[in-house]
């Protein structure tokens, strides 16, 4: 059983091993390969030789290697993870600081800025499924990738690969922190998560079954929860807004419901700390000297702040529960197919699933809450522009595309953005300059 | 906990009884109650002394009395079943014999004799679900009582009460014969079911979670497997029929698809041992002369041959399973919710369902496969008429409900029928002699 | 403006001469060219002689020519009508008997006949659709051929093609007989149709804008109107059923509300006469007598037994509203596009369509009523069945098609009549002897 | 046949009068009925005996009267129209100011000042419903109180009566302009309109049926045709909008994609002239003062500066095209049935139909175009929001309403300017003061 890591030099790397080590009796993997492009070779072999000796101490029987020939790593795997960045963290400063300096919300997953990292990462992955497709058919494709959801679908809809899951550590993370306020064991709690990533909303909160929704609304009201993760400030959550929408909202809706406070905040960081992308590449850069030391053998703490926390317990909790067909409930991004009664078959939702080994299953969850039905509808059509302008690389795509975005809105403001960020990510568009 | 029966008095008790001794460690019921109505008490003392008889055996601190008062009964249930027959096996004559004698097919839950079973049926338990709304609203009702889907649907639409759950042992009696003939554990054997009830599909049969689905086509093309319960001949399918459909039929499906060949199967039968239902009474006196056996105190052997095997055990299944918020995997009756993306949200559909606590979740099955779809959709739209019938007590409405019958069809045989069963079972019509 | 008539050796031509020549002030046609096939030369050139003189009696400027050269006659194309028959009156008459000696319906049309006819027709006409996409991508294509519904959906699905339109004479003949019987102009009569090409009903019978339906099935009820055509018995309609159905049935709904009768019926015919093919077949050949005649210069009287009537008459309508964008309201065969709401966006049905320069433009009719609703879908996934298997050639997909046909239904009648139609048909099926 | 005119002290009222006398011939009403409340009385004075002295120039046998007593107007009513403002100009001075000082678009029809329009007419429309169904059920209801589409919703879904439609000048309004830029006559102009009232986009522009909405979205590119009533200002269309929607946007829309700098100039006009309302208020006052003059006997010239030109021009025409069973194409808010295929079937869109005296029938426009799907959908869902709202006079509804409305969007902002709204209407809320 082989497990191939594309982006494996990323700083995460250890957090996976340090999963798969965990999970061994129940996954028991033999090989483990390391991918990466030429440019991040370096890194890639810093994270491998940390790896291989987080696997030493916990002597285990799993080969691990780390190459840049994609290819030749794909066969025979079993499973292919991609947590990649095309054009790195440099990239992201760009769809940072570009749309903040117009006054308008730099994230590097929503708004003008996660558009713009679906635009170069989609066709990156289009190739990677296509490689998958072909050398290793079999294999389940777990893409952490962001924007998650979007790259999902753009590969469930168009690369030949349809053996594909997206994962995001948001529902996880909400689980968590819930079940800590209520003083329960995580696994006591499930909640009913109906939506996109980045945009799902949780409709139910169950302890051992019993609906403990409202008292967790209460909570939330009361500030008494906090469930951003270390990239999103948490600006707490007014009781006019949830007694209205009588839903649990995810970190990121901040942006969209406190699109003002949010943008002030951001603004202020900005001036002060420059961009997260910025903070993030000292951190990683501290990180990569720690993973240098020949003593560690072991994910180190400090690894906790880089944000992506529980991201690859996740995967792996994920990739266990397909292989030994757990039907476990998890939270992934995979196709419709009917749980959301209002969204088309094929589009690809953040929803509860029963995770067999032949993928997961979704669970019903009928017809959209009406408080939320039109934004979902509307994110899903921006989405899909997302999607189509990723692939023909046209500029009135795009521009539709920033047009139907809720945190871009006005076309004024919409053109000089986009004009400015097709120039700043020329490099990572060929699509865009043929 | 306290579990209402209504229909107390029917000879399939014994086996609910030993289901829910058999499950008493993880389904502690303290009080059992059998209800039913005058004509029953007889019949149902002497179930209920057996029942008694069984209980004591098991050293059970489990309360069990019977009652005709049925609102009484109903206080503090935490779960009421119902398995009635409205008219008792008396009336089930009357839907076999008079659709057979004008050379249609006369069964008790398909076709002519079906509808009424449902006119007769709906009605009462409307009732009865009125008063489970209004003394114990907090209770699941499990109805197994015939035809169950189109009971089910009707109670969930038309009913104050919303927790109800149908159930058939088809799907279970598929599922056990299976494992079977492919020797393995039924648990291990999971069919994605996709219909309606008396009217299902097995889309995919799996294994530990590997796709056998090729497999057990094969070997019911070589009629290596049986699953037809006691009441339905098998006549074996074809190879023809399988690898046009690609799916797994269910017994009931003969009636379609062999209508000429059950039709003369059912009047060869009729000729010379008179309707299912003659033969049922028969065997209903012996158990009962088996019943009232003071040293009897389990379920006899001969109940088998009854028809509805595996009925109660489905039912005592599920309802532990709601319990426990087991999270298991069943095939019932309940809303749609978007599990079949082509039928109406409010739909009663028979699909695999997640058990929780709070009910069943159905699982998505996508779009219905296009073999299907056209049956399918055709099926619940009678449906729909046969309930809008049950209840307006319309002669037009219950003859659009014979016109839409694919057993029925043609208008002019489908009068002589409807008149001649208006007549005969006028007494528990009431809706349609206002 | 040209029109090419492919199939234009039909005895149908000179009533569709006689159109055009009538409406020649607001349909200024320059130029005729019938098509025909070799074997069907002879026919076409007593037709085109008889054609030219009716022009020429005329004195209209119209050019008339015809020719076996398809691609060549395309040319230049304003409108292309197909009225062809695969395998002539020959075919038809296995179409009747085969299934007639079954014991089954023996119709051209409709039930195993009708999906024979499918099978032939539709690789036929897909050619053709072909070359009319490439010779004159502008031209109209106005489909007669049967089943038109059927062939109609296959074009605008599968074939490049996409300004087609599927005609019938059932609309237009219920319209002119209900004004007859309700003594006031055709054009004041409105009938809201809601359905499937031969399986169509009315909604509503507008005079005038007001009500009528009542007056009508009273009327249909009393068994004073006969809208059937030539070639389909009138058995007359029951209260009891126009009461429940509370629409206007089409002729060939008898052929399933009273499945019985009417293979009485056509058995008794075809004992007495033979099949309807060899009673048309003699027509035909006393018409062509008759087209001989070099004195004849209109239609013989004598046509209008031929069973089709009006039929050239709804086209010659159609494509004189096309060209003149006269926002007529006709009822025709074209994509759903939501005015069914229960059909697929992209399925053709029979609909009251305002016609425009850009071809019909569907008026909504809502929901289809319940009394319908499961017939409708039924038949349309019937259909295609039919398509896919008129495609595919292959046996299984044929076979499908056959059991999802509530004429045939139970499987072993299918096999018996399925596998002695494909023998018989062979020499026109190359899809299924690949 | 009578019309009964609720709002009848309008100032537009001369401009229907006008419209009824041009029609006469077509139209011949018999009586025409002015109702108004107590305090419009005085103004329904001036404005009737301006009326009279219009009819009796045109020597039409009209008799024309004007009451208070609504109940009694309505009696054999043959139409009803509504064109009413609960709270008056002051009112809607409130709905402009209120947003604007909070720096928020502050207009009568969209964002806060639409919704709280809505606030306060749903309910007294209800009222006038709920009589109209009472008193004069055949009556046809013509409402041309904004928000049109939200309002006609609202009565179709939740009032008895039934027969009502919602009209709306703009897209006269294009289709006048478009003919006048194109050098045609208007009749020969027929835009496809798909969408909801002031929301409402053009798909195609069809001239004598053939396609030119190239050419128009050219000239609107180059800014050579302005569709802009009178009280929204006409800031043009970017090459960008235009080439990336390929639909033509209405006036409205330029509070959506130009909201920056449509905000910029209402704000600059709010400082300069006060709110809309104002300047109209203004013009009222002038017009009132012309309007008592004896000696004028018709329609003021001055009246078109007003801004709601062809409104009434609309209503004349739709109630004579309903009169007569015209089967004339108009674009009115009524139910969507399946004309745009992604919105209910009890949506209320505004889209073009068929006039017939059973009233208008929808043509199908298939799918939503994706560029515009999900702005529509939310739109829509705003809408439902805003309705419930409307009924239920709860603060959370009334706040989601809000939220869910593009212009206003952050929650903080929302919270501001729904309570200050809520205090300063407080005499025309008494569902949200219960």
């Amino acid at each position: 059983m082989k497990l191939v890591i594309i982006g494996g030099g990323s700083s995460y790397t250890p957090e996976i091993i340090e999963g798969l080590i965990k999970r061994y009796p129940s996954f028991p993997l033999t090989a483990i390969v390391l991918v990466d492009i030429e440019e991040g070779y370096k890194k890639m072999s810093i994270v491998g030789e940390l790896a291989k000796r987080m696997i030493e101490k916990a002597a285990l029987p799993i080969e691990l290697t780390w190459t840049t020939n994609r290819r030749e790593a794909l066969e025979g795997a079993t499973f292919v993870s991609t947590q990649l960045r095309v054009g790195g963290l440099k990239a992201r400063e760009k769809d940072e600081r570009i749309p903040l300096s117009h006054g308008m919300i730099g994230q590097e997953t929503n708004g003008a800025g996660g558009i713009f990292k679906a635009f170069r990462t989609i066709p990156v992955l289009m190739g990677i499924a296509q490689d998958v497709a072909e050398i290793c058919p079999d294999a389940w494709m777990i893409n952490f990738t962001n924007p998650a959801g979007i790259v999902t679908e753009a590969l469930l809809k168009y690369s030949p690969h349809k053996k594909v899951i997206g994962v995001c550590n948001i529902p996880f993370n909400m689980q968590q922190s819930i079940a800590e306020v209520l003083a329960v064991e995580p696994s006591a709690v499930r909640i009913e998560f109906v939506g996109l990533n980045h945009f799902v909303y949780g409709k139910k909160v169950l302890v051992h079954g019993v609906d403990k929704t409202k008292e967790v609304l209460d909570r939330l009201m009361a500030q008494a929860v906090n469930y951003s993760p270390a990239n999103i400030v948490n600006l707490g959550w007014t009781e006019t807004l949830l007694k209205s929408l009588q839903l649990l909202p995810n970190p990121y809706h901040q942006y969209y419901y406190k699109q003002e406070a949010m943008l002030q905040k951001d603004l202020l960081s900005y001036e002060q700390n420059g961009t997260r992308s910025e903070v993030v590449q000292e951190v990683e850069q501290k990180l990569f000297e720690l993973y240098k030391q020949p003593t560690l053998d072991e994910k180190p703490k400090e690894l906790e702040n880089r944000g992506g926390a529980y991201y690859s317990d996740v995967a792996c909790s994920l990739m266990t529960a397909l292989y030994n067909d757990s039907h476990e409930i998890m939270t992934v991004n995979t196709l419709n197919q009917g749980a959301i009664a209002d969204l088309p078959l094929d589009s690809v939702v953040e929803i509860n699933c029963l995770i067999t080994k032949r993928g997961p299953m979704p669970l019903t969850t009928g017809a959209l809450p009406p408080q939320i039905k039109g934004d979902i509808l509307k994110m899903k059509a921006f989405e899909e522009q997302v999607i189509k302008a990723s692939i023909s690389g046209d500029y009135h795509d795009a521009f539709l595309a920033f047009l139907l975005n809720p945190l871009v809105g006005d076309e004024d403001r919409a053109k000089v953005v986009l004009d400015e960020l097709l120039v700043a990510h020329e490099a990572h568009l060929p699509q865009f300059n043929k």
